[in-house]
């Protein structure tokens, strides 16, 4: 298939090639370079940018809710019509399988049609009407009414690990849409060709939906000083980041000295506890280690929800649950990661858990110069406690067990923790009482607990959190998966004693036809 | 009447006297010092009331709603029971005439019985189930449930400004309480006196009620770093605060450098503009005036909400508006402020825009030596927009008024503001349409709109937002008045194929009884 890559900027309506360095993308299983060059954006690149997204801002958030959500169906459908072009160069830049990639695309179109009725339920909008009283002693009561308004532009990072769900056209550009607000993406420089597809879909529903050309804008960054100055930039009102704890706190702190200060939704640090209970150990610990084995190793172990930390008591199965991990992550195939970089990182880090005093490796899959291989290690409560390099992410396939002489080992561990996306637990009906008493603490530290399964498959729907107290995230009252995410890029305005003419059309009458508060009462 | 005051710190249940530093009440329309003593709370007793806090965390939280509803009616009717004794205290420390001091108390019972029914009502758990799907091709939904837990202990500084209502028992701590979180106060100190007797209330409840002591605490801080270390403990999840840019910022970073950076609610600085447009003016110049002046005088201007900035299209009416709002002004009779502090920075600002070259005085009360007098300056939109100085909030009584050549200048103007808390719109039908074309801005830079009226006197209610972009507050996604407010200490909490009898009892079957979301859709 000829490539029908041009390597230019998305700057609104306009295709400008990129001037400030270039990046070429690497295929994933070879380390080649491949062709065509991206150019980097100069900061004059993105104060247009930014200048577009603060002019489209207004008519962008005016449009009737259901020209809103259709504008995120053209996206979608737009997205399919690339066809088999996007699904062989996001293989190829990403060393994913075509099942992967087919079904993350199927995820990023199944996201921005979930937004989509998001947007016409209008639920997010918090719709409260308090009407005036004005007999009321001994002060009348004004008419007060309320609506969510989007925050403004809002500055998307995209994910190396998800390069369409959590990408260009991902779950932060859908929800920060959905919300109303401008997009401008920094595309991961992993994975520009694939950027440069998706953004051709989004930017043509911008034109085919007759939008202001700046709802939609992206970039490629050769410099890193250009991508903090997208978060420094005082047009842009709030960011969606996934990656790297490094690159995340450093935005937050761009974002934190601000003349005006700006949320930043980073999604960054997991490494997901894996509670082994003792009676679910006794009855199944093989069959427990070998469902670990293959949450750990499929795709690579790549996922922020990859079960990095095994707890469990010292007890019948354990030996089981060891050895039935250890054998399917000795019989792994060494598998492609995404980038040179991450894979460098992961040899790093299993190097130093290798020869760690505190540490024993009790499995590892042959390594390969291109590829990389599980690995397991185990320590004890104690040292890990006592080390608290122990409890870094390792971002890749190798997860640390840590048995526990009893209860109280256990949850002096958990407590220990920073925060985390998941905590998984395993466990019978024996274990419930134990489980129960483990659950207040396990809510304070992790957003999403689950029973008998592992984090990684996040389900995108109306209940879920893909989110947790920091590092986890930066914010831990969000989530950057499910309908929720909305929330994000919403603050609320108060209307008082504003003529009917004058207010929103939601806000009307008694604003019928959406869900509202009336008097602070539910009404559908 | 005897004061009944004792000075001690309220660390849990525990009354213990403050050892590091004192603080002594000033009686506001003397300057007279009065007994007793408030001791000065030492590192060691924040840390006991930090660790108190924590302990009584799972527990409070556990609380089934009704338990926890009725603590905070128990709280309020508390308040009441304290009888003349609080009034009379309030009275002396703040200056605040009588009316105010019972207008007040109104408020903040009226305030904490709203939250107890919001805590009743369950909304803010914003339960969200999305039942299991094990026929669903290609991979089963698991069963997924969704409800925000507290984000932990609080710390909450009361306002010098409201010495019930934004204090110990004021909208912070009820609405944090409502969420399920301890509460570490600090008290304000220009009235330890008010704060002791509201503690005695709040503590009451908390025995009565067999609560974890740690459930509440109150300090008094002498040493400024003593209310920096409560920010920064890691124990404490967030902040809510209402004062100075200057101590807000403060907090914004000490909290932002945390190893956990926690969200902190500081309620800082608003000019509140004031937009008087051309047929309004035209019809009722005078009147205008006169109701500004009103406003602007109530409570010597000491108001968050208080108008500080008056934009105005020069034309028909204006010279009437000024005519009025001075003949009131300079009849005005000076006030007692709060503090000694405050009047001195009142002082300070009222010189600086006496003496400022691009400002004209047009109307000053008499000047007395203990007493503040209201103030009116005049400058125009290009002058305005040249020196960022006349942006900057004086605290009181004073008003700037912008001569505005057309709506260019005056929609400039507002685009060069600050975020704000309101802007007020006086208006006349002939207006809607210079109206309808401003409010996208104003959307962008307040909380709250309203019509022919002035942000003194925020209702509270469902539909209000007390908040706004940076300065306003530090976090704009939020509300410090009415029941929205709540939604600033929580964070959700996802549940994965839980067994029924771990699932907290509002998440349990089909969660029937309190609003809830089921596959999407709002169910009552």
């Amino acid at each position: 298939m000829t490539s029908t890559l041009t390597g230019a900027l998305f700057i609104g309506a306009t295709r400008r090639p990129g001037t400030h360095g270039q990046i070429l993308a690497i295929e994933a299983a070879t380390g080649a370079r491949i062709q065509p060059a991206f150019g980097g954006a100069s900061p004059a690149d993105l104060d247009d940018a930014c200048a577009l997204a603060a002019a489209a801002f207004d008519p962008f958030r005016a449009l009737p809710l259901e020209r809103r959500a259709q504008f995120l169906e053209a996206v979608a459908q737009n997205i399919l019509d690339l066809g088999d072009e996007l699904v062989e160069r996001a293989m190829q830049e990403t060393g994913l399988p075509r099942p992967r990639i087919e079904g993350e695309r199927g995820r990023t179109v199944g996201q921005l049609r979930l937004f989509a009725g998001v947007v016409r339920d209008g639920g997010f909008l918090d719709l409260r009407i308090d009407p005036a009283l004005p007999d009321r002693q001994p002060l009348p009561r004004p008419d007060l009414r309320l609506r969510n308004v989007p925050v403004g532009p809002v500055a998307v990072f995209g994910a190396s690990n998800f390069p369409l769900a959590f990408s260009v056209a991902g779950g932060d550009t859908a929800s920060a849409f959905a919300a109303g607000c401008p997009v401008v993406v920094k595309a991961h420089s992993a994975h520009p060709g694939t950027s440069e597809l998706v953004a051709r879909a989004v930017a043509k529903a911008v034109a085919d939906y007759g939008l202001p050309e700046g709802v939609f804008s992206m970039i490629f960054a050769e410099d890193r000083a250009v991508a903090q100055a997208l978060v420094a930039d005082p047009r842009i009102k709030a960011v969606g980041f996934t990656g790297s704890r490094t690159a995340g706190t450093a935005f937050m702190k761009i974002a934190a000295a601000r003349p005006e200060p700006i949320p930043v939704y980073a999604e960054m640090s997991s490494i997901n506890p894996v509670l082994l209970l003792p009676a679910a150990l006794a009855a199944r610990g093989a069959q427990i280690g070998t469902a670990f084995a293959a949450s750990l190793t499929m795709g690579a172990g790549q996922f922020c929800t990859n079960p990095g930390l095994i707890l469990v008591i010292e007890g019948e199965g354990l030996d089981d649950f060891l050895a039935a991990a250890t054998r399917a992550i000795t019989k792994a195939a060494p598998a492609t990661m995404l980038t040179p970089g991450i894979l460098a990182a992961y040899t790093r880090g299993v190097a130093a858990l290798s020869g760690h005093d505190a540490v024993e490796t009790v499995a590892a899959g042959a390594a390969t110069d291109l590829k990389a291989s599980p690995a397991l290690f185990v320590t004890d409560a104690a040292r890990f406690l006592a080390r608290p390099e122990l409890h870094e992410e390792v971002f890749g396939a190798a997860s640390l067990v840590v048995r526990c002489p009893d209860l109280a080992a256990m949850t002096a561990v958990i407590e220990a923790l920073e925060g985390q996306l998941t905590a998984a637990l395993h466990m019978d009906e024996a274990d419930h009482d134990t489980a129960r008493g483990l659950l207040p603490l396990l809510e304070r530290k992790v957003g999403r607990i689950l029973v008998n399964g592992f984090g990684t498959g996040v389900e995108v729907a109306h209940a879920m959190v893909h989110g947790g107290p920091f590092p986890a995230t930066a914010d831990g009252r969000s989530t950057s998966v499910g309908s929720l995410a909305i929330a994000r890029f919403l603050r609320p305005v108060c209307y008082q004693d504003l003529p009917r003419a004058l207010l929103p059309p939601e806000l009307q009458g008694d604003g019928a036809g959406l869900p509202r508060r009336l008097d602070g009462r539910p009404t559908l």
